[in-house]
């Protein structure tokens, strides 16, 4: 039976019957961590050889005869961009291998639009207001770039097949302030979507009245997959020059999750263009980045096909995970019509939407439990989920068991809030 | 016989002789490169082992309980900040471990303080103008970021001492748009000078009206000593701190000429009111900056005094570069009173003035024969050196046998550049 199906009597006695789950898991008190999407021990295990991998001193020359253990090389060695190139579907000449951090690439490349322009247009700064698209749930990482940068930020709702096109066709063509939208295409953060076909093609299609209008392809997750015959989206860059439009995207992707979260390599694309005019703003801040670090990256995969292999690993890792927070959503709270969730086929997330007005109950519930969960309303710009129904759940970190303990706390969680709201209406 | 003693007949009999051999030279077809401060491939040989030393699995779990593999610890691990206190002497909470770019931080710190402001003061870019002190010469880096930000750079003299003091007084004290000053303290690039202890005195004594007048103090050559007694500059942040002035310094150095250039970590220090401030910008734009390559620094040196002994290895390889410099210098300059240097005791560079208006002259010579210097100028803001006299000499790239050819052909360079210089006059 559904719980807007029940009458008080029996909500209160299904609150009653949760609260008393509450109680006895409140009394065992669990210390748990689901907030980030962080990898766990075992993966972390995986790329353990990656950091033995320099130990011959003729490794250090690279392609173009020049040693990776010296000044130089800015934009990246050219065994990296061969590796990286075809993990974010640019080319050699279209790629910049930045240091451990593509937030910190993406935020760098705010900073420069914001301070110096992009392509000779005026900087941000100078406009009494810009403004970011930023579809909903989204992660608040990207969301804290803009905020930080003064940039008002405008909520795009989320469907299956991607962000609201219509809305942001709109939005883009009529206000020349609108200068960017945050997008993570391939199993979005945190709903798992990936962009159909239709929504690359728009989005490669679109035309703003800003000319430095930018897309912030955030494709962290493009072989991050949970499934054995993954779909990719579409190239949108591949699309954007088909329609003479190339500019319009910067496209970042990293080895964070592949490798290591902190020791990875990130990388951003976009047309030959933007990465020229790009790099001419790099060489101000820095020399080079890590090309040791770099070079691990490419002894260790040897190519392109060997990260992807890489990945079945993390997949067999993962999957399960995953499988046991849904397994125990479909069980516990489908019946009940209180929640409801999508099974991503790879990423990092899992994106919950509760009852309205009950997310943050939820958390809190949890966390005086002992499980922390990401924070109500962190997945919306200015960390305001109008609805506060969208709670994250990252299943990465905890072992299974931790994460099957976590579960059932979290599903009493809902049944409780999800009553308490119910009955106080 | 010093040049100016010549008479025309004598002047131009030297200017053939050096031209002759100009053009002996020329026919060699060299190909050198002496513009940068490389380190030489027998001083990246010394940290090999550093490359290594992740070999247990083990070995990553830090003395906070957090695995290093995994996100988190913005301002760095604790054990790297145990490492590096000492390096750029201040506490392990007045630390922050950045990436691998000690130039990076540098920028970013100028960029925050340019968009939002120094512990809550207006951000620079809402001034007309503001001004950056740059004592020349000086490290043309520092001056393309102050550049880069529109940011105003006055010349400021260096005595043997360190810079005018005197003159930097009085600016700070009168004018609120100077906002900071550009130091190279122990071992200035390229003079090589180290400030005494007055002049640190004067500098953490400094009244400015500007609250948000920072030192921008990079100790890029702490301890890149040449001698085997060197002698310390005094520690700023302790002098300040006794005239409760702490605030007033920024603090950075690297290893990137210790262990690898662009594989090293960088570090920047500051009262911990300044630290706190900058730490909560920095997590805008970064989770952590990479953490085994902290480790790995760590688990090579043991603690300050095994980088102290590793800087021995680095001594022993570049002071005789340095000595075959000054001899060459001394031999064959020196008696024609056509130019003037100072041998340094640490650090990376010669600076060499020559007669003035001779300096681009001697560069272009050095070039059309095949050796590379650094532009002239570029140790000026704007790349203008007024009186063209000023040439870095960075003698650690090449080998022993290179260097000597090198310099054999600029003393020549210099003699052919300064005789046509007087003949003209």
């Amino acid at each position: 039976m559904e719980l807007v199906q029940m009458n008080k009597q029996q909500l209160s006695a299904f609150k009653d019957g949760a609260q008393a789950q509450y109680d006895d898991f409140k009394a065992l008190g669990l210390k748990l961590d689901m907030s980030r999407g962080k990898p766990c021990t075992e993966q972390l295990d995986l790329s353990f050889e990656m950091l033995d991998c320099l130990n011959d001193k003729e490794d250090f020359i690279c392609s173009n005869g020049l040693d990776c253990r010296n000044y130089g090389m800015l934009d990246g060695i050219p065994e990296a961009k061969e590796l990286f190139a075809p993990m974010i579907g640019v080319n050699t000449d279209e790629i910049i291998i930045f240091g451990n951090s593509s937030l910190n690439s993406m935020f760098w490349t705010v900073q420069t639009a914001y301070t110096h322009g992009i392509l000779g247009e005026k900087p941000w700064k100078d406009y009494d207001s810009v403004k970011f698209l930023c579809p909903v749930p989204g992660y608040d990482r990207h969301f804290k770039v803009t905020e930080f940068f003064g940039i008002e930020m405008i909520n795009i709702p989320m469907t299956e097949s991607g962000p609201d096109m219509d809305m942001i066709e709109k939005l883009v063509s009529e206000d020349e302030t609108v200068k960017g939208i945050w997008c993570v295409p391939q199993y979005s953060n945190p709903d798992g979507i990936s962009y159909s076909d239709e929504t690359v093609k728009r989005f490669a299609g679109l035309k703003p009245k800003a000319k430095d209008f930018r897309i912030f392809w955030d494709n962290a997750y493009c072989i991050h997959h949970l499934t054995d015959n993954p779909k990719y989206i579409l190239n949108i860059l591949d699309e954007a020059k088909k329609l003479g439009n190339e500019d319009i995207v910067y496209i970042y992707g990293s080895t964070s999750k592949i490798t290591f979260p902190g020791a990875g390599v990130a990388v951003m694309g976009a047309s030959k263009r933007n990465i020229d005019s790009l790099k001419e703003f790099l060489g101000i801040s820095i020399i080079s980045y890590d090309k040791l670090n770099q070079l691990r990256h490419v002894k260790y995969f040897g190519d392109f096909n060997g990260m992807l292999s890489h990945m079945n690993s993390h997949k067999a890792i993962l999957a399960p995970k995953f499988d046991a927070v849904i397994e125990m959503l479909d069980k516990e709270i489908a019946p009940l019509g209180i929640g409801s969730w999508v099974k991503p086929d790879g990423g990092y997330f899992i994106s919950f939407n509760s009852l309205n007005g009950c997310a943050k109950r939820i958390v809190q519930l949890c966390k005086e439990a002992g499980v922390v969960l990401t924070g109500a309303g962190a997945t919306f710009p200015y960390g305001k989920d109008p609805d506060d129904r969208n709670i994250r759940l990252a299943p990465t970190y905890p072992t299974i068991d931790e994460l099957k303990k976590a579960m059932e706390l979290f599903v009493i969680c809902v049944k409780l809030a999800s009553a308490e709201k119910l009955l106080a209406e």
